[in-house]
């Protein structure tokens, strides 16, 4: 097996799409949006978090795709995943390698039809790409006009509740009046939530893919491992690395926890079996000669590092351990929020996020009244399933936005 | 929650028995094997790897319950699993608060009857308890009598073969001349198939708990968060720490990936649900602020790492990402070599060695004519099912040594 380290580089999602076309018999993706597209940037002076701190001058890039009807209720917002972009619908530049991740549903006569919808796609807060070149976000990498200096680990915390909020901010700006959907994957999903129990008069249907409605016990131990190798990182600092070595190191080992933790073994056996990294370097002869298993974890994971922000990791990492559905403690009470309709979209072998949490939202939203469509992402790839295989739902999107 | 830290500390399998007799609803641990315990130390003078390199002065602790019969053909030999050691039944004080990890299954009128077995378990090669004030293992720790140094990483790599071609020189030398049947959970139950693989002759029975014959790629890339983080500290060094500060931090971030992995949702969830670690002290607020799950991990890894070697972790994670049974590539091919009759007792929520794996060894052994038995743990532990829930199998474990 060989991997393309030039291949994996060229792409803003590579950590994503990497390997899915062209490996996984999922053929080639196709472009669906035809425009190309622009990044936008969103600026607010101050925002003041849950928490009760003040962040001044907030900024955030966001995408769109088609325009916004008369009335102001044609919208979709998408809402950005752990490590992911606004980047989810076609390419910067027609020579662009990849499109959005979700290019395949998004686009003229596609489920997010754009000559009907007005999808909206945002970078959010602490989104750990700063250093792709496109992305703009605000973090602890960010600087802090007080000091001039950059935030680090002084930036406040932040929950799902406050990149909702960032989003209502650029939702009302662009003057969208009711939200038609919120969909999202993974901690997009609990944007997706956590909009519709916020704001439920504004929020007509929602599309949590890969979600939840709340860390339970057991994803707040595993997502353990995608922080604290970084802490372990020397050139970590307490989170005071700017302007000097970042830990590189330390994002590589805790992005290896995120590949494997976000796939399934179907994927990796089908993928790697047990072959040699390189043909003549018996992994038994020395601990540097490394399985095909690992090679992809250390090339994908270093490309990873050099996009991404360890603070702005550990900040995302930590709103996804906090979330619970609507601030509240009880999964039913905040559940109870929610007035939309509801399109669950779990991955059948998800190890992040098993299936059995979404058919127990599944039940309780259906029990307090709630109108609810489910539908199980099929696939060997796991809880990426939700950004990889999302084109088999797409006759499920379609009739679920038109109900 | 209160964790209690001296209770942690106190037993030798703490990581393992840790919160289940107090929590689980098991009910307290009966203390089944009635004599006391010792530990004994087996030397050889040298051993040459399955890698062809010798290395001088083997030693390993081990432990006796039972007396060898005449014939010398009621062994039972206990193999170790990954971070376990030989105390697998009975106390070493009468005093001490826990007894061996399966004492629920050995002793006087249990399934591995000690009236009627004489088993044998043990430490073997690259323990990474070094540290707890009995083990006895030779590895990277160990001082090389060329150099009179440690050896490091110049210890020569370790496979499943090589622990067990320690275990038959020491059950040759203990008079045994058939061994009526293997038996060791997870990393144990890899070296039950490579006896029966190896040794087909000698052996009449295994009984691999929550093991595997073959590790495949999603449990090799799993395994990389067991190890990397320890080179990632500092302190390692290359391996050259030995008589200066030790990686502790490196080996209490690889422990938590472990600690997560082995156990399952069902277990975190009914222990902590969202729980903080500290009644006043909000996770939101602070990032050193903690849940329990956090608190539990922190707790349970800094009483490992005060008693593991950060190389032979290393060494014992390489030796089952290396293995395949009878080192064959092919899974079929390996197994052809067993003669064995077989115990197969998965987990079944096992996250690291799903159960399908032992569904599809059952069924490659049932069509190559072994006589298979199967029986799936239950229980809220995933892997670690295959110690803390063990007694589930009393039965058919009795039934299949009487078989």
């Amino acid at each position: 097996m060989k991997l393309r380290r030039g291949y994996l580089v060229s792409a803003a999602y590579a950590w994503i799409l990497f390997l899915a076309p062209v490996f996984m018999g999922v053929g080639s993706v196709a472009f669906a949006y035809d425009e190309l597209v622009e990044k936008k940037v969103f600026e607010i002076p101050f925002y003041m978090t849950v928490g009760g701190c003040t962040v001044k001058t907030v900024r955030t890039g966001y995408e769109t795709y088609g325009k916004l009807n008369q009335d102001g209720d044609n919208a979709i917002l998408i809402t950005p995943f752990f490590g992911g972009t606004s980047h989810a619908a076609g390419k910067y530049k027609s020579d662009d390698r990849f499109p959005g991740y979700w290019d395949g549903i998004i686009g003229a006569g596609r489920p997010l039809d754009t000559n009907r919808f007005f999808v909206i796609s945002i970078d959010g807060l602490a989104n750990p790409n700063i250093m792709d070149g496109i992305t703009v976000t605000t973090g602890p990498a960010s600087t802090d006009p007080d000091t001039g200096k950059r935030y680090g680990m002084t930036f406040p915390l932040i929950t799902i509740r406050d990149l909702v909020n960032i989003e209502k901010t650029l939702i009302d700006y662009l003057g969208v009046k009711k939200i038609h959907t919120v969909m999202g994957a993974s901690m997009g999903g609990m944007q997706a939530f956590e909009w519709a129990a916020a704001y439920p008069d504004r929020v007509e249907r929602i599309i949590p893919v890969v979600g939840t409605a709340q860390t339970d016990a057991f994803a707040i131990g595993t997502l353990e491992s995608w922080m604290a190798p970084i802490m372990l990182d020397p050139h970590w600092k307490g989170g005071d690395y700017y302007g000097k070595e970042a830990p590189i190191d330390g994002i590589k080992v805790s992005m290896k926890a995120v590949l494997m933790q976000t796939r399934h073994p179907d994927w990796a056996d089908k993928m790697f079996d047990r072959k040699w990294a390189t043909g003549d370097k018996d992994p038994a002869k020395s601990i540097g000669n490394l399985y095909a298993v690992q090679k992809f974890l250390d090339d994908a994971s270093s490309d990873l590092a050099a996009k991404y922000d360890a603070n702005h990791i550990i900040y995302q990492v930590r709103a996804i351990q906090l979330f619970s559905v609507g601030g509240k403690d009880s999964l039913a009470e905040g559940l109870k929020e929610i007035k939309a309709k509801v399109l669950l979209m779990p991955a059948k072998n998800d190890l992040l996020f098993p299936l059995a949490q979404s058919s127990e939202l599944r039940d309780l939203l259906i029990k307090q009244g709630n109108q609810v469509d489910f539908f199980e992402l099929d696939g060997p790839l796991g809880h990426l399933n939700g950004i990889i295989g999302i084109s088999q739902a797409s006759d499920r999107i379609t009739r679920f936005l038109s109900n």
